[in-house]
């Protein structure tokens, strides 16, 4: 998967994700006008709307971009229903063949890391049938539980060429509480960016691993020196746009190859039309407003890694 | 919430909690046989044959405990038709009046622990309608984005007088690979206790707070020391039975009330008729062994409260 999806950035020319985390407040009104109307408002009602409202993003922006990143927590939120609006998107963005990043980052001793990685990137036995469950093409991992929390994922990716994208330095204000802590005068994020490097080893897709990092847009100076800790990395990076972050900051994240990294932006594309810039397309042609937001993301990192 | 909890401790003499972490291979035959004739060999088929597991062993010990833990792996496994049986597990729990851990282990930035936030333990607004997902009673939190990851929870807590069980010392062999390192010369799980007591002392319950902490069983003297760093805190302590830990290592992570822990044991109870110990009863009375081993589990802990 890791080679799907750099052949899909070296195609669409766009090292960008783009994060399906929708909130209500981002959904136009008539979205969730004709959702209530149907479901009532209700968990369900709220899961059509959010269904709805990533259809058109998606429908609007899937042939400029490589893959999607839909963020369970907001799915979560409505119980069942959401979850299921969440297994709905995976499955279209995988019909119109995007690769899919499941952020959940998810992490817990081995058997129930086993599980998880099992319901969202691999498959269970039942009886005498293999059945699979949400089947993300990545996901997202928390490594404080150490090895035996994280190998269960890799072992799973390996037998199904998938892969994870493991949270190394995270892109929230208070992060570095517990990541910049120095450990033989060292951050620990660095160390958790050896072990990174470290669990890759084994499982090489091509000249990249199924075992990439996330690290933050709003610490450049520390995707720098994690770029070299982990030559090897696919870095997934959010925090573009609404955390902050710019096309400039970003360079020192890809390799001298122009890849190694992935840029998310969630709010800044499929909440587009709420920003100034994107205000002439109105609420009803969100999805164009989201397209627009699109061709500029990849202009501002394409522009920033020519200017390198 | 934490008042409820010690009321029931103290009302059935049990600082215990039932792990409810179904796996396929621990239900007995004859419940999958008939979940499987009536549902297939599908996802739907699995989360009826856990359900079906789930209700009789809830059915034979709610009256002996104050709690139980659903780990929601063992159910997202089996996709939306897992979760479902986590659902119904989770309102059956509530019906008998336990108190409810959901064992998720979340935490994300922000605006996302927040949403975790209000689907495990608040509400969601959709509309001018109020709506709740899964609405467990206390949930387990991963502190590795600090306070920024945590706090959502903790304001979530405050409003529904709900709580957390924040990692700090996690179970498994490799835990200690981050939470053991060193800074300043501290243990970085001692500094995560810091925290947690930090967190917490904005919101007691009573001579506890609704913050809590994951301490393993498996580390007896790091929960000695944790003990005194957190000492309002509530110990979620896994690893009890099936892991390794035993009663007499255990006493340590009470304080000199007798109270501040609840000890897990997942596998040691569900799959207890498994045991050469229960095998007596057989795979149809497997909730008959469940008792015993629950009976069994309240006897060793307190003879060791008692011998202390």
């Amino acid at each position: 998967m890791i080679q799907k999806l750099i052949e899909k950035i070296q195609k669409t020319k766009a090292p960008i994700v783009v994060g399906l985390d929708p909130m209500l407040n981002y959904i136009p009104e008539h979205i969730q006008k004709k959702a209530f109307a149907e479901y009532g408002e209700t968990l369900e009602g709220a899961a059509e709307a959010i269904w709805q409202f990533n259809k058109e993003i998606i429908d609007k922006t899937w042939d400029l971009i490589p893959a999607v990143k839909p963020q369970i927590a907001m799915y979560e939120q409505f119980g069942i229903e959401g979850l299921k609006a969440f297994q709905k998107t995976v499955d279209y963005c995988h019909e119109k063949d995007l690769v899919v990043i499941g952020d959940i980052k998810r992490g817990d001793i081995g058997s129930t890391s086993a599980a998880y990685a099992a319901g969202h990137l691999g498959s269970v036995q039942v009886g005498s049938a293999v059945c699979r469950g949400f089947d993300e093409d990545f996901v997202t991992v928390n490594p404080y539980l150490g090895t035996d929390g994280v190998k269960p994922f890799v072992d799973v990716c390996k037998k199904e060429k998938k892969g994870l994208f493991i949270l190394v330095k995270t892109s929230n204000p208070s992060s570095g509480e517990f990541q910049d802590r120095l450990v033989d005068g060292r951050p620990l994020y660095e160390l958790v960016g050896e072990k990174v490097a470290q669990w890759g080893d084994e499982c090489m897709g091509c000249s990249y691993s199924y075992v990439g990092a996330v690290v933050g847009a709003t610490y450049p100076e520390m995707g720098k020196v994690l770029r070299k800790i982990m030559p090897k990395a696919y870095i997934l990076v959010p925090g573009y746009g609404a955390q902050g972050g710019k096309g400039a900051d970003l360079v020192h994240f890809f390799n001298e190859d122009g890849l190694g990294a992935i840029v998310n932006s969630s709010r800044g594309i499929i909440a587009a039309y709420k920003q100034e810039q994107y205000a002439k397309f109105g609420p009803e042609r969100f999805g164009e407003a989201s397209r627009a937001a699109v061709e500029d993301m990849i202009a501002d990192i394409q522009g920033a890694l020519e200017n390198r």
